[in-house]
């Protein structure tokens, strides 16, 4: 017989009654029951419950175990009774009734529960990881991650991909955020950086002549802490392939990603095609480009109702702006001054002046608008604007006015606070789409300059031309992003290919050949000798992990996450270095720096 | 029609002539046949031949066309006439006409040739490194390369192992070469490391309650640059299973490494059954614990004839110091003065006295021994070898005595000569084994003291009682290697989880509890609460793909690989550092150090 297990603790059957059987695993909790020992014997794959009767020699040794030491039972199968049987547990029609019990591990007293998963402080679980692990809910989450992954690997094999490994060693490039730098050691005073993602890799392989490539790519950002995103590493389903325009990724990645999706969707809807929306579209119906489109609320302009009306606030200000638009936010069933009151205060509470709200109510057997805006402007345009969104009574709607670019962002939090509030989102689905033709372009207020709105190795739409020609600010980038849920989940574009075009881009937000060359060397000289058109995307495997859980936590879907410090507390790191390494690596820590 | 193509350049064949195409790709070569223009059109699945003629309204930008543009050709396919087919070509009984050429991207004057991949210097390849990789071999060996991987990953998938990543941000951990280390900003004056490997990680997965966990990782040694190993980073097939002998281990990853090498030696044999060598056998046999099974010498020791003998060195030697063996190199076909002088000289220039040796020949109907040992020893001596070894006319036998510790090496390298320079290796071969048995300790000469021989983490052979009763340089590890043709592709052992036998085996290099808690915490901690049996080994990637793909260079087999002085010549890696980033990182260059 194997020296610990002939079966693992989710294997027996009542097929298994009377043999004798071997099982090693981790005692998940003792129980005593006037004499007879039960132990709840827990493995990787499951559980199967142990019986020490008094009689049996091990007994006395049964009586000393407590959670978590790791056994070996050698023991018999036995039916449970059929008041006994645990329908929960697959191997809950059996016990084994222990003949020889063998410690193989003792544990001292635990600093975190591993039954029961009570709730317990962060920094010991991360101090104690290995023990957090073994719960129930976590370890399950890490083994979906595993299975996500690898379900991400096989599709992109069956669509042609290979996974070509790019170097973590590697040259720094500023193209936003923090690097990670290596100090060399050969070469004093220089500093290796590890990737924000391969982004400049995976167009030197499409340059270097391979078709389809991805990876699941580590990816480092050395940004201060922020609640969603984990300190240090992260990683990305990154994908790249040659002479393709952006639809072509569109047909290529939409299965891969609905597939994974649902596999994993545990019976969850799935969007079965995703819309495409273009940017400016997301922003005026939703507010975001992350819309949530669970969120039935589709906002709309409703501009000309309050032009010239009663309510002087917003008449005033379209008559004073051309570019001020009045937004509708409707709200199916929340026609009470109760609700509509509540999200007004929550509008202040946002830092806003306040939310105006028209409500509907039943009113002489007609369907008449109540509140101050109603009032102020009057019942034919209050109907006017209940037709144009199709609200009846019981309903309400929300307003918003000003000129769209300052105020689209709050509009969209309370699209989606009104969407929360009165329980419109479907929670039971997976609500996925496109955002398409993103600006290329942005101002950038502060520096009172042109800059890159996404990323800048995208090509613009119109080529050169568009770049030649046109308003910058009116370009649109072959720029694409895939969300789900209100989440940005990928990110993408067809890339920038031709070296002219790429000056030319980098020119108007003040950057020149030279610079352009500094930055992207590699990449630059090599759109010189010959490269292919090319686009890709990366995803956030984080995030989907996250999502097909419902982990609301990121250390809930991660194996060894850093604390919210950038503190590996299971393994101490960072550390101080000794001197000897240091002065290998030619660096002194300077002195500590006067905080302001 | 596709924006770029409707095949690739490997899809036609002669079922597709007459029908109108789209393709698009690089340029590999353009010829001029009186008039007509080939090209032939490369992409990342093959070669289409283009023709081109001087009706066509594609010809005078055709002529324009030079190595590695990329562009797209509008044309029909027709058949080659029988003269004209290509049976080295899989599209090479078609050909495409061109009606319409776009050029997508123009190449400048090539700094290294593509086509016919002429010998070129090593760091112009590297700084062009684009261009590099559309050469066929090294396109060829990448793509193997990913294959081979793919391949680990569905068999380690078939196997029942899940991959999990483990952190790249970690803690430094003093167990063998010297870390990369990462300062962190956050923490000032403290620094992250990269994993040498995650070997700490994966213990604690198994101490997380996970079974059989592997991953393709990188891990990265800042070792000084060694013709066997890139700077930086490299991968392993790294794996670990719970509950598990040593045994268990080898019946797992035996076929996974087989079914690898089988699917990709191609055609070359493997070995069916790896032998399992015991470290003791294999340095007796072959002189080295890689030995090359291809190489059919094996080793004996012939003390006992030279005991006594005429021979006074070795006589005198085996009668000073009872530890003196005399080991013989049995050398089939090799009995001939000349090659026995060569390898003499061989053995000189290696910093020996010289190789004894005997060599047998026909003389007068019979099989003599020749040489002066032969002499020395005298004919019954010298037939009493010949029989022991089974030795005929014709062949040799080289002689080496001492302390078999101090000159293994040596024999072993003596072995090896042997065997290439008399052709006696099987080229086409992957001979496979295990190496079992490895010492537990070794005695470290110049610090004077005792110190392990491989892994820290491994359990001793015996356990607790092993460590505490007998000799320590008696005692075995659960260590072991698998070697393929001289060599070490993978190494593993079944490791020690049982705190106290850590500190036991610690304390007898010098190094109390205290110190493994500080050096080991998490682990050492994890310990303490419940941990499985387990073990596990890592497989060198690298090598395993250079070894079946033929390449004498890691650069062969990797894509952006760093030149021999860590320079990433491609990216301009590394670099210098501006003063803010130094700032944020409270770091300062230490003036350079004075060279002795």
């Amino acid at each position: 017989m194997h020296r610990y297990r002939s079966h693992t603790c989710a294997a027996l059957r009542k097929t298994d009654v009377d043999s004798s059987v071997r099982l090693s695993g981790w005692v998940n909790r003792v129980r005593d029951h006037g004499g007879l020992l039960f132990i709840d014997l827990r493995d990787h794959y499951g559980i199967t419950q142990i019986v020490v009767d008094p009689d049996s020699d091990s007994y006395n040794l049964a009586e000393t175990l407590r959670g978590e030491w790791v056994i070996r039972v050698d023991g018999d199968v036995r039916a449970r009774s059929d008041e006994t049987v645990n329908p929960k547990l697959p191997t809950g029609e059996v016990e084994v009734y222990a003949r020889d019990i063998e410690v193989l591990s003792a544990a001292g007293e635990l600093p975190l529960p591993v039954f029961g998963e009570p709730d317990y402080p962060e920094d010991v679980r991360l101090k104690y990881r290995f023990l957090d692990l073994r719960r129930e809910t976590l370890h399950a989450n890490i083994v979906r991650r595993t299975k996500i992954i690898a379900a991400m690997r096989r599709l992109m094999g069956e669509a042609g991909f290979a996974e070509y490994s790019t170097p973590i060693l590697t040259a720094s490039s500023p193209e936003g955020a923090r690097d990670f730098l290596v100090p060399s050691r050969i070469h004093p005073g220089n500093f290796y950086a590890l990737p924000q993602a391969p982004q400049q890799y995976k167009q030197l392989i499409m340059a270097s002549g391979f078709d389809r490539y991805f990876q699941i790519a580590p990816c480092f950002r050395d940004e201060d802490p922020r609640a969603d995103r984990l300190p240090g590493e992260f990683y990305q389903l990154d994908m790249e392939m040659s002479f393709v325009e952006q639809e072509d990724v569109f047909q290529t990645m939409e299965p891969v990603v609905r597939k994974v999706f649902e596999e994993f969707a545990d019976g969850k809807a799935v969007t079965a095609e995703f819309p495409r929306i273009p940017y400016d579209e997301a922003i005026r119906k939703y507010g975001s480009d992350k819309p949530d489109l669970r969120n039935p609320i589709v906002m709309e302009a409703v501009t000309e109702h309050f032009a010239g009306s009663g309510f002087k606030v917003f008449a005033g200000m379209i008559e004073r702006d051309p570019k001020v638009e009045v937004w509708a936010i409707p709200a199916k069933t929340g026609g009470s001054r109760a609700f509509c009151d509540r999200m007004n205060s929550w509008a202040q509470s946002e830092g806003q002046p306040g939310l105006g709200y028209i409500f509907w109510r039943e009113e002489n057997d007609a369907v008449a608008g109540a509140g101050p805006l109603a009032k102020n402007i009057g019942p034919e345009r209050t109907e006017a604007i209940r037709n144009q969104l199709g609200l009846e009574s019981g309903d309400a709607c929300f307003f918003v006015a000003g000129v769209p670019a300052k105020f689209a962002a709050f509009a969209g939090d309370a699209r989606t606070r009104v969407g929360e509030e009165l329980g419109l989102i479907d929670a039971d689905r997976f609500a996925l789409c496109w955002i398409v033709d993103f600006p290329y372009y942005e101002w950038d207020e502060t520096e009172n300059r042109l800059d890159f709105s996404h990323n800048p190795f995208t090509m613009p739409q119109g080529g050169k031309e568009a770049l030649s020609g046109e308003d910058p600010l009116a370009i649109k980038a072959w720029q694409y992003d895939m969300v789900c849920n209100g989440y940005e989940i990928a990110s993408g574009g067809i890339r920038n290919h031709i070296p002219e075009v790429m000056v030319e881009a980098f020119g108007k937000v003040g950057l020149d050949a030279k610079v352009v060359e500094e930055r992207f060397g590699g990449l630059y000289r090599a759109f010189h000798y010959g490269a292919p058109p090319h686009g890709g995307m990366a995803a956030g495997i984080d995030r989907i992990v996250m999502l097909l859980v419902g982990a609301k936590n990121l250390r809930e879907v991660t194996m060894f996450p850093m604390n919210q410090q950038a503190e590996d507390l299971l393994m101490g790191a960072p550390s101080i270095a000794d001197q000897t390494q240091l002065k290998e690596l030619s660096l002194r820590i300077a002195p500590a720096a006067k905080t302001n």
